[in-house]
């Protein structure tokens, strides 16, 4: 009853379970894969440009001029590894990500450390987008900003809800926020390039100007690039899910990465330009696009339409974490380096446990960060330039081992692209290291030793359980006990169970603890017409415990033989309203937990269905 | 394992388990009853005055004197219905509480009322005496007063930690602060009035006189005679407790009363006088008797003593509804008008799970009324009147019906008390009506509503499971169901238990829900040699689901026969170390789940040990 009550609300909340024929429709075309794996990379221009300015106003308003040299470099980076991520995507239709390349070209521990850092990634695509997203509002309406965190929350709950309802669903709802932000962008890029040149925009309203703290110098600038490198998060989602595309999946996803890798470059350069033109300061209510938006069209009904789509490609980008999360930890759990029921499908086609997991973890860190972008994005990149660094790695050694035509070339493009995302790796750690990067540098070599650790016990327990060499079992003494503190048709019910299912050679005895003699004799009275033939053996009790005598007497028993199995049926009441459990069963519930995970021990509850 | 673990816990909190041999001991001499169970009563006295002051101030400092001829009044009332207890707890040497008295005399619901009553006020004894307790020691230090919550809710789980390791360690730990009290209290009396008498006082402080809100009229007066009734509670304690005294009980019972009476009298007299004479304006940061303790002995060691004795007396009072309230619980649920686990006895001779309910919902009261013993008081005295009334009554009642030696004069006693009781709960209800008592009006009624519907229902339970007109249980078909998924020693394991358990005309069957046809067919090679001739069924998935198959199985199984017993067999490991469970069984947790109170359906986890 309890069970179908559940299964009720499991049905209202994530609806009815899918049949595998409905399998096939799942896969994506590249219409809908652009607006559900491509929405990560395109949604991070909408905090990268401001990442830069934040590092460079470090040395006042006169050094943000050199966000537009490091902008370029950004976008000629993304290019190399656009095009390097081509050649993955073609080479493993199945799903390329870092994981199972690198397992495929560098071996166990590369792809562990590939593992931890995309699997740490997900997490914070989440936390990162849905408070970006969050901020994009707020900086709309800066009186709720002091709600911030409790709106984070809200978003990945309902994200997570919408996930465990199903792939396909979700991508059809997506699909178009995602062009409605890239439309959005574009326009307000191409208008505010026009109008600015035209003298059409009104004055700039005074933005406080902060004095230059340091001075600009090679550590600075490298600063300021590493920060808008978060640019690229989200490019490996694509690689990640090739496998959900159409057929052919290799080519339909080259078309995404290239169409995303474009539309990227396109509005991360607009966007960084407008705010140098405009002189955009950054830092305090609203965010770098907001700034721009609001000076472009003003406060009406197009600023507000920016804001939106801004929030919408966001949360959309943190569902793309919630597509990969749940398929790359089961395939992880698949080689037995996460727990076993990661590995297993929920109900319908999506990996329920993995949803539940990336939703905890994500609002545990918006908790910890108070949904802050700023303070969480120093831990997202590392994570992501890792896995590109060993994916394009693997890649390399990949065609230095197989050679296919046109392998130099291709060496060539997956090593520029292996090296320059190295590089970057290495000044992220250094630049951010004090910012919390150290927290990633710390949770991923955890993350490795547990893997290791998991896969050890289950390598240990298959070997124990296999059944090679195996002599067979040894044979099995059996007694049935039936603890009881009365005797009436529950009892009767729990005897005859016992009675009916056990063989010739299995001992059967009913099991009571006296702590009143005069209620003894009335029960072996009684024993005699009701007792079904089943031998009543009477416990005292030098203590008042019912429990204490009975596990003696299993004790006592099980020391005879060296494997004596003991099952003890307790008979279990089935009440027809809730409440009335807390009126029964409480003996049951105690025998339950003393006996729980006891060798050569197992308890059997009889259900006994009460009609009031 | 888990097992062995809380045992250990709760052996290391609450103590070895006592046998019944050391139940005898328990009882209590009359010296250690008093500083037990008339704790209660004495400990009224560090409130009373106060409630009777915080009225009358309403008037005026003026009104104060009034205060006097009230204290009389009261006292009169306290020594009427000590005379009226000195016979019940001659008439019920077993214990004479309320409930008793009133389901011996009254009837059912007269005995409900009284029930509801009491151990509605059990749970405010607590509140109250811990709250007024704990203001003791803020009104000695007053910067720690902002911590007052915390401090009493640590206090009540301190209580019921100690409690839970039994009554006589309990009694024989709290002797002294009781004598520490009564020693401290009148100490402070008579040197206070000697040294007011002499002149040897200094200057008294001045204290800020407020003006009077409200004319001395009829209504303040009986409000401040009702409020200072509190000085009654706990009287009832002693009745019920008269089992726990050596014997003669009855005999002892009443000279620990009268003792009472008389030490309660003359502390609360004397402070009334002292508070009158020194011109003690009730409220602020300081208690009426700490602001007279600090005028009689300066600021000094003898002020701390008498603040400690009081704090120490008061916590020693909520201690008495820890020995009461658990001993009427397990009375009420034996006449099953409580759930029927009130009624056992823990591993200890005291009733653990009346305890930890005691301090469940006093420690909710403190939190709802934020410590302050003057918003508690108001909901205190209701049932504390109520329940003396009943008791009376019903000892009226008894000489009526039983007319034993006296009786005339034994009514006249009885009588007096019950009616003036009566008087005063009445007075009580109106005049703290909209100060909180409606709560407790509310709360009674509900309770016997409660002890009702239980009662109701667990008859019509026995009624249903009796064996009178049984007609012998149904015939029970037999079908061994055993969910797998793979082939291991554990899984042989299971199959050998069910086997080897199983009488000959029990169907016994492996089940395997196929997700993979090329798995199925390793499966069944496997199977030839190691699945003991266990017949395999493979039901296949159209969802990737696991349970949903076998749920559909037994479904299909169980609608065949009315009686159809279906026992699943679940392979269970029990690993090495906590966090490998963490690696297994999610299966079997989710298949038990379905399950669990499923009718005719019964689940037995077969453990296999791991030495990994």
């Amino acid at each position: 009853m309890g069970g179908v009550r559940v299964a009720y609300l499991k049905r209202v909340l994530v609806g009815p379970p899918m049949s595998l024929a409905q399998a096939k429709h799942e896969r994506l075309s590249k219409r809908v894969a652009l607006a559900v794996f491509a929405s990560d990379p395109l949604s991070s221009v909408a905090y990268a440009t401001e990442q830069i300015l934040l590092v460079l106003i470090l040395a006042g308003t006169v050094a943000l001029s050199y966000s537009l040299p490091i902008a370029v470099g950004i976008a000629a980076l993304l290019a190399i590894v656009v095009m390097s991520y081509t050649q993955t995507v073609a080479a493993y239709p199945q799903g390329g990500g870092a994981y199972l390349v690198s397992k495929d070209n560098l071996g166990k521990y590369p792809s562990l450390v590939a593992a931890g850092a995309i699997l740490t990634d997900y997490v914070l695509t989440v936390a990162v987008s849905v408070a970006a997203g969050i901020a994009a509002i707020t900086s709309a309406f800066p009186t709720i900003a002091r709600h911030r965190v409790l709106l984070c929350v809200a978003a990945v709950v309902a994200i997570g809800l919408a996930n465990l309802r199903g792939l396909r669903e979700s991508g059809r709802i997506f699909t178009i926020p995602t062009y409605f932000f890239v439309v959005s962008i574009l326009a307000m890029i191409g208008y505010g390039m026009t109008a600015t040149t035209f003298g059409w925009l009104a004055e700039a309203p005074y933005e406080p100007h902060p004095p230059g703290l340091e001075g600009v110098g090679i550590f600075l600038l490298l600063r300021a690039y590493a920060a808008g490198c978060t640019a690229l998060t989200g490019v490996e989602s694509v690689a990640d899910g090739v496998a959900a595309l159409k057929a052919p999946e290799s080519r339909n996803a080259q078309k995404v990465l290239i169409a995303m890798g474009a539309i990227s470059i396109t509005m991360f350069l607009g966007i960084t330009y407008l705010a140098y033109d405009f002189g955009i300061v950054p830092g305090g209510e609203q965010t770098v696009v907001s700034k721009i938006a609001r000076r472009v069209f003003g406060g009406g009904v197009l600023y507000y339409t920016v804001q939106a789509a801004t929030t919408l490609i966001l949360l959309l980008a943190a569902n793309t974490a919630y597509a990969d999360f749940p398929r790359l930890s089961s395939i992880v759990a698949r080689d037995r380096y996460l727990p076993r029921q990661f590995a297993s499908q929920g109900d319908r086609l999506v990996f329920s446990n993995g949803i539940v997991m990336l939703s905890a973890f994500a609002i545990l860190l918006l908790l910890l960060f108070s949904g802050d972008t700023d303070t969480l994005l120093p831990l997202y990149a590392i994570g992501v330039f890792l896995s590109f660094t060993l994916s394009q790695g693997g890649m390399v050694r990949r065609w230095m081992r197989l050679k296919p035509a046109g392998w130099r070339w291709r060496i060539w493009v997956s090593g520029a692209g292996a090296l320059t995302t190295f590089v970057v790796l290495v000044t992220l750690t250094v630049t951010k290291f004090s910012e919390g990067a150290w927290i990633v540098v710390v949770v991923i070599p955890a993350l490795v030793a547990v893997f290791v650790t998991i896969h050890r016990h289950y390598d240990e327990v298959a070997h124990e359980l296999s059944l090679t060499g195996f002599e067979g079992p040894p044979t099995l003494q059996h007694t049935i006990l039936i603890p009881i503190g009365d005797l009436h048709r529950g009892v009767v019910r729990a005897l005859q169970y016992a009675k009916t299912l056990a063989g010739p050679d299995v001992a059967i005895r009913a099991v009571y603890v006296e702590t009143d003699p005069a209620r003894t004799t009335r029960l072996e009275e009684k024993w005699g017409q009701w007792g079904l033939g089943v031998p009543l053996v009477v416990l005292t009790s030098p203590y008042r415990s019912l429990l204490r005598p009975l596990l003696d007497y299993i004790d006592a028993l099980q020391s005879r033989g060296s494997d004596h199995m003991i099952t003890v049926v307790v008979p279990e009441f089935l009440p027809r309203r809730w409440w009335q459990h807390m009126l029964h069963n409480q003996t049951a519930l105690v025998i339950k937990a003393a006996l729980l995970f006891r060798r050569n021990t197992v308890v059997a509850d009889v259900p006994y269905l009460l009609k009031h």
